[in-house]
C-alpha cells in the first residue's frame, strides 16, 4: 500500500514540476488522506525538496477511521497545540530551498495564507488548484475494492431493515437504527448523515428525518451510506408501507423508475456528464413531471460523498472507466410524497459489460 | 427573538463602522446562526448600507437543526446552485455604495476572496477577524437558558443509560446509545461525537469509540453533549464497572475529583484563564501526575463545542461573568486506564453564588 501513496505523490510532484513548482502543500483532508493514508484532524502532507513529509497538530489517535499513514512517510508532530501544520510545511519547504511552493487556495483561509507568506517571505507561492481532485476522479482497483465492501455493508444495513417492523416507528429512529447497523456491519461509520422520509416527506431530495411516523399507505425514502476506510458510496431506495400501493403511487415509480434506468444505460467512458443527466431527465419530463426535479442526477464518490463528476445540464466533462458515479434522479410532489432511486456504479467499457453496479438491494417496488 | 438578532446585527455594524467598515460580511456558520437564528450550510449575512441580508445557496430546507431565520431580516435564495453567498453579498455591497468590506479572513478560502475582489473590485477588503466571535464572548441569558437545557438533555440521556446493563457491551452501541437518548430527549443532535472508553482506554482526553467490551473491573469514562438550538455543552464521567473499586482507582478519582473542584471553584469574573488551569493542574502535578496531563483544562462553549476562553497555560484572557465554560481536568495511565470529570459552568459573580454548574449528574465515583 505504501507504494500506492508513493506513486500517487510522485504522479503529483511530477505535475507541479511541470508547471514550474518545485513543492506542494496540500491540506484538504481527503485529499492529504488520498495521498498518505490517513487524514487527522488540520494534517498537511508537504512534497517538498527533501521529500515527502505528514504534519499533524497533535499526536495520530489511533481511531481507524482516520486511517493509517504509509509505513514509509516521514510524519512530523508539531509540538504542543500551537503550530499550523501548514506554516510549517511553508518553513520546511523554504529552508529546503524550494523557491516556490503550490498550495490549495481553495482549502487556505486567507489568514492561513498570510500566515504561511510570512513564514517564508521569499517563496513564490501558487496555486495548486484541483490537481489532487483531478488526480483522484478515475479510482484504481484497490479504491474500487473499498467501495464495492462499502456499498455490500449498505446493502445489509438497508436489507435488515427492510425485515423489521417500519410502521409506528419515526424517521428519526429509522435513520439511527440504519447508522447502527452500518457500523454494525464493518463501516467507519455514515458516509453522510442518513435521510428517511416518509408520507408527505417522501421523494424529497435532501430531508433531515423529522419525529414524523411511518403509517400505512405511505411511501418512505430511504437514503443511506457507508464509509469504509474513508471510501463513501450511497444507495436510495423507495417503498410503500402496507400490502397494495396505490395506482398514482405505482404509476410514479414507474417512470422514476425508468429514469433512472435511463441514466444508468447511458454511463460509458467519453458520455458527457450531461448527457447521462439529460437521459433521465427526459424520460420524468415525458412524464409531466419537469418543474419537481433537482438540479442534478448524480454526482461522483470516493473519498468524499460528493465529488466530480456532476451529472448535471449544464457540466462540461466526460466520464472515464473506473470513474464511480451516483445515479439518483426523483420526483417530489410537496403535500403527496414522492420517489427517489439512487444507485452507485462504476463507468466500464461496454466491451466489459458496461457499468458495473455497486448497489444491489432490488429496485422493484416493494410493499413492507 | 427579531430584536436580539437585530440589537447583535447592530452592535456589529457599530464595531464596524468605528474601524471606518461600511459594511461586513459574515460567513462563519456560528456567526451566522448568531447574528440571524440559522445557518444554512454555505449561507453568508451582509450587514450593508442599504439593511442587512441572509444570502442563502438554496432554499430553506425547514431542518429545524439549521435554526429559522429572525422574521424581519430580508432572505436572499441564490438562482441554482451556482451563486457563492459571499461573492453575492460583496456584488450588493458594492452596488449599494459601500467603499469598504469587512470580510472573515479566518474563513474565506483563498479563492472565495479573489472571487469577491473580482466581482467587486472598488471595495476596499477588510479583515472583520474575530470580531463575532469576541461577541459572543458574553452570553445574554436566552443563550444561558439553551445551555441549561442542553445540560439538562445530557444528564438526563446519560442517567438512563447508567441504569441500564453495561457489561458486555461495546463502546460504539454505548456512544450510538448515548447519542440516540440524547434525540429522544429533545436534543437537535449530540453536540460533538460521543466518547466511550473503557479499561485501559478509560481517561484519555480523546477517545473515538471502538469495539472494545465493558469488562468487570474497568474504569468506564464518557464524554457527551447536547446540542439544543445550536447551543451544545458537554459533559464528563467516569465509573467504575462491578462492585468494589479497586484501591489505585479510588485513589486516582479522589485526585482528579479534587483537580476538579478546584478549577470550579477558580472560575469567577475577572479571574485569569491561565489561573484556573494552574488551580486544577497543579494538584494533579501535586500527586505525581505531571506527565499524564493534558494540554488545557476547559474551553468555552455556546453555538461552537470549543469556543474562547481557553483555560490553557498559556492562556492569556480573564473570565467574565456569563461566560460559559468547561472544566475538564484528567489522568490517562496507558495500559492501565484513567479518570476524566467534565463540567459545563456559567461564570457568575461570587455575590451571586459564584459558578452556575449546569451538568448536575452526580460527581461521586459510582459503582455500576
Amino acid at each position: 500500500m505504501s507504494e500506492l501513496y508513493a506513486a500517487r505523490r510522485t504522479r503529483l510532484r511530477d505535475r507541479c514540476a511541470a508547471a514550474g513548482d518545485a513543492a506542494a502543500l496540500v491540506s484538504r483532508p481527503a485529499n492529504v488522506r488520498y495521498l498518505t493514508g490517513c487524514a487527522p484532524p488540520g494534517a498537511a502532507v508537504l512534497l517538498g525538496p527533501d521529500g515527502d513529509r505528514l504534519l499533524c497538530e497533535r499526536p495520530l489517535s489511533g481511531d481507524p477511521a482516520e486511517g493509517t499513514p504509509a509505513e514509509d512517510l516521514e510524519v512530523t508532530v508539531l509540538p504542543t497545540r500551537e503550530g499550523d501544520p501548514v506554516v510549517a510545511g511553508a518553513d520546511l519547504a523554504a529552508r529546503a530551498g524550494a523557491d516556490s511552493l503550490a498550495v490549495e487556495e481553495h482549502h487556505l483561509t486567507v489568514a492561513r495564507h498570510r500566515a504561511l507568506a510570512q513564514v517564508a517571505p521569499r517563496l513564490r507561492l501558487a496555486d495548486l488548484a484541483c490537481a489532487v481532485e483531478q488526480q483522484r476522479f478515475v479510482k484504481d482497483e484497490e479504491e474500487i475494492a473499498c467501495l464495492r465492501i462499502a456499498a455490500e455493508i449498505t446493502d445489509q444495513a438497508l436489507g435488515e431493515l427492510l425485515e423489521s417492523i417500519l410502521v409506528g416507528r419515526t424517521e428519526r429512529h429509522l435513520a439511527l437504527e440504519l447508522e447502527r447497523r452500518l457500523v454494525d456491519h464493518g463501516a467507519d461509520g455514515p458516509a453522510f448523515p442518513t435521510s428517511v422520509a416518509t408520507g408527505s416527506h417522501a421523494g424529497r431530495p435532501e430531508h433531515p428525518p423529522t419525529d414524523r411516523r411511518v403509517e400505512e399507505g405511505d411511501f418512505l425514502s430511504v437514503r443511506l451510506g457507508a464509509n469504509y476506510r474513508g471510501y463513501r458510496c450511497e444507495i436510495g431506495r423507495t417503498f410503500v408501507i402496507g400490502t397494495t400501493p396505490a395506482d398514482w403511487q405505482i404509476e410514479l415509480y414507474d417512470h422514476v423508475f425508468a429514469a433512472q434506468k435511463a441514466g444508468r444505460e447511458a454511463l460509458a467512458p467519453g458520455v458527457e456528464c450531461r448527457a447521462v443527466d439529460r437521459a433521465a431527465r427526459e424520460v420524468l419530463e415525458a412524464a409531466g413531471y419537469a418543474e419537481h426535479l433537482g438540479p442534478r442526477t448524480g454526482h461522483g464518490v470516493g473519498l468524499e460523498i460528493d465529488e466530480d463528476p456532476r451529472l448535471s445540464p449544464a457540466a462540461m466533462g466526460k466520464l472515464d472507466a473506473c470513474v464511480p458515479v451516483t445515479v439518483e434522479p426523483g420526483v417530489h410532489l410537496p403535500g403527496r410524497g414522492g420517489v427517489r432511486i439512487d444507485d452507485t456504479l462504476v463507468v466500464r467499457p461496454e466491451a466489459d459489460g458496461g457499468p458495473e453496479l455497486l448497489t444491489i438491494t432490488t429496485k422493484e417496488l416493494l410493499a413492507l
